[in-house]
């Protein structure tokens, strides 16, 4: 796969053009955006006694309806993705996947054709190892069967959890299952746990053979319903950018974990703070969250079109954490256009201060690393605010919400804006 | 005062009526309900570059014109209340008090008696030491001045803070300018930090001479804008219960600190939770909060009829942490009628798990220490759930969201109810 490869920094940005050896099947171009059923629904067998949110056939074709009818779908949401807890506990007699009877009554097969036939993807769960994490099948002496069961059933996205598998042997693990998954010849995005297993174990993650072989892959903690969990992400990003950063690219991205907007445990002002930063980090744009009942300003968030617009660059460089002081954080990614040797920026302001009113910050473009002397075109992405083209020498000012964030575009200008007429 | 003192467990409870020495001002009979500038706005004195939100005449009087006009006043709030940064920062010539000339132009009496001409009560702050916590003077030296100074300006209620003290001489210092108060002969509510300081120095506060002077002390942090400050304070308050619940009652509370239910750091599951355990611990009610833009459903749970009665039951019993396992607590509070030997109770079932999905709690009347053969009328304080006249060997079922609350309230029916016709 051929790509701009850069490194960059507030002093600059130094790009080459070479080949990275992502995994060659040609998806996930841009990091994945879908419906993941595990942090909002978990492993709910429970359709006796709550049968609207068990892990059932009925649930799945629900979020594919509304993903289309409730305009998440022309935001950009495709995938309908299941998680753990969908099968029997035993394999059929030729060893093969069943999905659970009294759930899936009409077979994994029947639903990823109604998923298909909404102009949706299918995404399935299982665990590299003897038991996924609650304990149903592992993949283990089963490669090249469940591959073609996957296949056969129609999915286009795998994920392949790491519970019950010693760390080391996931070096040839991850690999040879996505080898089987590519000989089916049907092309299905590869979702990875691979370093995150190997880094809880103490192992240094072999990150180029993750990124020849996996589409999207988990560095750290499974996200949880509250702030304190979306922190630690955040703080974890920060803090490792170093390592992470130069791993994410088109077709191969980290994974920082599903967005919680809409949930229980996020303010409104968190919940902003979740998508503009997953924005920042190139992240797959996962939700959890019940469709049915999420408040319409949490929807919003989420079908925020100028924020997907930003995590979909076709760039797909991962931004960075550039300034963290007093509780005030600074995260910018460069995207598109480039004018000359001037990327255009996401930034986005954070306030991890609590308390209680709002914080100013001012700065100028040049200490953000934007240099472009023919200026940016800045705007405002949650908020209806214009600043028009600035200077590298103006300051701007943001006042930023407690546990809340501002996040501005600034699109590079031409060098020929300042002639014009 | 003459009052009923109770010891009560999950085993029975234990009466005895009696004299308390508190505060002898007849004030605070029940939780005081009121609106108090700091948690929100803090020491914000730019009104040059910030007009709307910076501590002034102005922002006081919208308060109370919305605390009037919708509704707030309807449901018990009463007290408008200024905190820090209100005065100059020198004393005048004769060493009174002067509010900042600039931003409360008309002084402390002209916006007392604007507060007073909408029904409604006024609160000032200040503190026993050397100078308030953000460096405004201090009471030491000025005892009998300021307690004139506040009694003429027909102050209703006064916060005494710790900055700048030495937390031994509290002691004497908080008694004497309560001492000072009275003798203005103006009835004002004393709040009191005495006991907070002592502890974060080490030393043992004298809860009997604090119930006797104080209508209300603080014993834990400050309140800050987010769910982990909440939660802090929950388990501060269960987790030293036995100390401080049995200080509690009609004109004397422990403040677990102002409600942040509106602002940028809780969901809308962790206002209700904040909101249905203050009431748990007969709190005073002190929203600190931006009533021009709180939204709708924020609203609502600060003007929760339901729940602001249990607040202010009038036996004025602080209610307990009964259980806490795997992350579930529940928590009761024993409220008016009483019939026979059995209270009536408040109880409240807390999750403060964060694994995205509802937990069932499921436990019988008589497992909460509801043992009235007659049996409790049951009601859901949040939802419009009435479950009838339930017996003590009954089991309620409730579902309880992350960091979310149930709160149902259990009123105890009168022996002939099996009995009528």
């Amino acid at each position: 796969m051929s790509s701009v490869k850069c490194i960059w920094t507030v002093f600059g940005v130094l790009c080459v053009l070479g080949q990275i050896l992502g995994l060659d099947n040609g998806l996930a171009l841009t990091p994945p955006m879908g419906w993941l059923a595990w942090e909002r629904f978990r492993c709910n067998t429970d359709c006796k006694n709550d049968p609207d949110n068990c892990i059932s056939d009925r649930l799945f074709r629900t979020m594919t309806d509304i993903l289309v009818a409730e305009g998440y779908a022309a935001a950009g949401y495709e995938y309908i993705n299941v998680d753990d807890c969908w099968p029997e506990r035993e394999r059929d007699p030729r060893g093969r996947l069943v999905p659970d009877r009294e759930r899936f009554p009409y077979g994994m097969k029947s639903l990823s054709d109604y998923v298909h036939s909404k102009g949706l993807k299918f995404g399935i769960y299982e665990d590299y190892g003897n038991f996924t994490c609650a304990g149903y099948p592992g993949v283990v002496g089963h490669l090249e069967g469940d591959a073609t069961t996957f296949a056969a059933w129609g999915v286009d996205y795998v994920k392949l959890d790491g519970c019950y598998a010693l760390p080391g042997d996931m070096d040839h693990g991850y690999p040879d299952f996505g080898r089987q998954l590519n000989l089916t010849g049907r092309q299905m995005v590869y979702s990875c746990s691979w370093p995150v297993y190997q880094i809880y174990a103490g192992l240094q993650p072999n990150f180029s053979s993750i990124i020849e072989h996996c589409n999207l892959w988990r560095n750290f903690d499974d996200i949880q319903d509250s702030w304190a969990s979306v922190e630690s992400i955040i703080d974890y990003y920060g803090n490792h950018q170093d390592t992470i950063v130069p791993n994410a690219g088109p077709g191969h991205w980290n994974d920082p974990d599903m967005l919680i907007i809409g949930n229980f445990g996020l303010s409104y002002e968190q919940s902003k703070t979740q998508f503009a930063i997953w924005a920042i980090l190139a992240a797959p744009l996962l939700m959890s969250v019940d469709l049915r009942t999420i408040r319409p300003e949490y929807k919003a968030i989420l079908q925020n079109r100028k924020i997907i617009e930003v995590d979909q660059d076709p760039l797909g460089i991962q931004g960075r954490r550039i300034y963290k002081h007093r509780g005030i954080e600074i995260w910018s990614r460069p995207v598109l256009p480039i004018q000359g040797q001037y990327y255009s920026y996401a930034v986005a302001f954070v306030n991890r201060r609590t308390d209680g009113t709002p914080s100013d910050v001012a700065v100028t473009l040049r200490e953000l690393g934007l240099n472009n002397p023919s200026g940016y075109r800045v705007e405002d992405l949650y908020e209806d605010v214009d600043y028009g083209v600035l200077s590298p020498q103006t300051k701007i000012k943001v006042k930023v919400n407690p546990s809340g964030v501002v996040i501005l575009r600034a699109d590079a200008q031409p060098s020929f804006a300042y002639n014009a007429i």
